[in-house]
């Protein structure tokens, strides 16, 4: 049991039950404020601890940190590269300052106020410098809805998909983070009735309801991260909207794969929420059938039980529930993902992203994009304002939102929230 | 006409009329040896311009460089992401500097020593840090030599093929220098005639004869550049070897394209030779028909003709030539590539590597891949020694060079040359 994720620690900062930041949390970002420049911070309630701070007050003194400059940084990427054990030997020592028995900040104001800093005073950042984006498609649910809608309804799985965790190299450039606008992106599409393709903005902008994990540890190029060694190359979690562009994206894919219709934004959640706090929500995978080869068999509990919401606000209005998924409906789990992403001894570098593709349940009102929500926009969405949807419009926020739950303690994401603009 | 074009221009350094580095070309590296830590060079004859060694002369001094430490980098990030006005001010002033009518060097013994080392002296690295790696499909020959293999004999185009530059997302991590090992990868594949994947090393190792662009200039995400303004963005090319696992790609890539067939290892000739160097080679495109839409429209000449050689040597064996192409052959050229890819809005970074496709001409001995020279294994290779081909095999070393040659004047590539070994 890593000792930060005991379900009895308290901060001497109140936290309201429905946080998504206990204690037993702390995840990893970069924000700044008008008086700090972009550094590294660990989320507290409505507040964040800012660790280049807590180094300057000499209160990583003890730790065996060699460099306090890897706080002072626009990513978390030089942190993050001194692996595993210093990412524990960090968030152990910020759970000990945070603790509500722990007098070395709780009792000093001028620390205090060096350190902390309010939610609502600071902007987040895209947290990391993404070397590489891989997008798995593991969600059997949402394997299976797509093939029933563009491919045979008799037998929607491709032939391969029950034996590999299928998946597709992204484009990093254009990940950014939540808050960031999302222009409707513009693209070659052909109607089924014409001959020729048009060039304009697409008609299908959509959704899709990721989560994704980030590497922290490098590999050498024609070595293997086996099925048991990869949480030591994982180092968190994100929120992960691949937003989509369904016409563009039909025209375009064959016989390479998905581009144009993906690459003109994705999106991710600020806040890094390590695999550390999440053991607790560690859960039995399904049974997979046909048995996968022994490169990719497991042992254990890997898959995880994240509740995940998606919200669509028009313009001006509230924010309407439209779907609800969770992680634990994933059939390809993430040491399976980075064992097969390596099994050809493709190296790994610290920073890469790997999503995990959209995550549907079995029921329509857990389906992870808008194509499946509204079955290919056949069954427009209702919203609370009697307006309808098939695909997104101009001016609507997308919004997901993520968290754990267990005896009471709640580790969340925050979430990833932007709107859609027009064209530019 | 760029100066340093000129073909009267000769340098005081004696150049083999065969060199590809002659003083009309100056590529771009990065180099060491046991007594100069990776710096940037400029490849003449049978020797480097040490650009570091250049500045700390003084010989940079009234250039409107402002900081020398460019030249003292891993990689030509930093010196490319100055821009096209300071890639051209460098290029002439070295010109200047090599010209056999110019005693700043060639008269100074010591000033010689520090700037001048020889190739063989040098170790070569991988001369940019890839933030994002497409590869494009753009030839026409190639794309319907694959079409009539896999595909419909009748109609071996995908109907999108000449409306748009079909591409797709490479791995960039992997992406190597020339001279890298390449390790036979294992993966999974299926045998049409068994009912489940095995999993071991690729029996289907093929080479594909690509060149590829750098980008030097980043763009903000939602921008798009036209086809007119592509050069601007273009630092130079390189030769590029997307080595493929046609058994693991033909089992994988469906629905979502090409990934561990690919993601194994990628190779590049370590010299870039800028796109100013090419501007006497430009030659017209063939006719797109039909014609395209307005964002792939351009004027002038945009292609390139370069002609391109693969070798391939047993172990222990001579280079035999398996084929002969040109980079004249593609349909789409790279400014219609760039406006392509950002069409949608998706950024550029800088040190972004844009490849080709395999480039195969009309005729059997210009086929760029052991996919199409043996179709598909059906006619074998036989080679020099008698041994016969089909893949490749381990011990086997492949060899592309490529070279422009126009009124005496030769700007070549050098060479990108890899050796098979065994899995590892």
């Amino acid at each position: 049991m890593i000792r930060a994720n005991d379900p009895h620690l308290h901060s001497w900062i109140q936290i309201s039950p429905n946080s998504d930041f206990p204690i037993q949390n702390l995840p990893f970002g970069i924000f700044s404020t008008p008086t700090r420049d972009p550094r590294v911070g660990v989320a507290i309630g409505d507040y964040i601890l800012d660790l280049y701070a807590v180094c300057q007050e000499g209160l990583f003194d003890l730790l065996s940190l060699e460099d306090p400059s890897v706080f002072h940084a626009e990513t978390l990427n030089p942190f993050i590269s001194l692996g595993k054990p210093m990412w524990r030997e960090v968030r152990e020592r910020v759970s000990e300052l945070l603790r509500n028995n722990n007098a070395e900040i709780r009792d000093n104001h001028e620390v205090m106020k060096a350190c902390l800093v309010k939610c609502q005073e600071a902007t987040m950042h895209l947290p990391v410098k993404i070397g590489n984006y891989t997008d798995f498609y593991s969600s059997l649910e949402h394997a299976t809805n797509v093939g029933l809608m563009f491919r045979n309804p008799e037998s929607p799985l491709l032939p391969n998909w029950k034996h590999l965790p299928v998946g597709y190299h992204g484009r990093a450039s254009s990940i950014v983070a939540s808050g960031h606008p999302v222009f409707r992106p513009q693209g070659q599409t052909k109607a089924a009735d014409t001959e020729l393709p048009i060039f304009g903005p697409t008609r299908e902008l959509d959704f899709e309801l990721e989560v994704a994990f980030i590497t922290g540890r490098a590999t050498d190029l024609g070595s293997y991260v086996m099925t048991d060694e990869a949480e030591d190359y994982i180092f968190g979690l994100v929120l992960f909207n691949d937003w989509s562009a369904r016409d563009i994206q039909r025209w375009e894919y064959v016989p390479l794969g998905p581009f144009l219709g993906k690459s003109f934004v994705s999106t991710i959640s600020p806040w890094v929420v390590t695999l550390d706090a999440l053991e607790p929500f560690r859960v039995p995978g399904p049974t997979q059938e046909p048995p996968v080869l022994p490169y990719l068999e497991y042992e254990g509990y890997k898959h995880l039980d994240i509740n995940l919401k998606v919200y669509l606000q028009p313009d001006g209005e509230d924010p309407a529930l439209i779907s609800q998924s969770n992680t634990r409906h994933l059939y390809w789990n993430m040491n399976q993902q980075l064992a097969h992403q390596t099994s050809n001894g493709c190296n790994l570098e610290v920073g890469d992203l790997y999503a995990s593709g959209t995550i549907s349940g079995s029921e329509p009102g857990s389906y992870g994009s808008m194509l499946e929500l509204t079955w290919q926009g056949s069954k427009p969405l209702t919203l609370p304002n009697g307006a309808t949807r098939t695909f997104l419009e101009d001016g609507d926020t997308v919004i997901f939102k993520g968290y754990a739950e267990r005896n009471g303690i709640r580790v969340g994401f925050g979430e990833v929230r932007n709107k859609i603009l027009p064209t530019l």
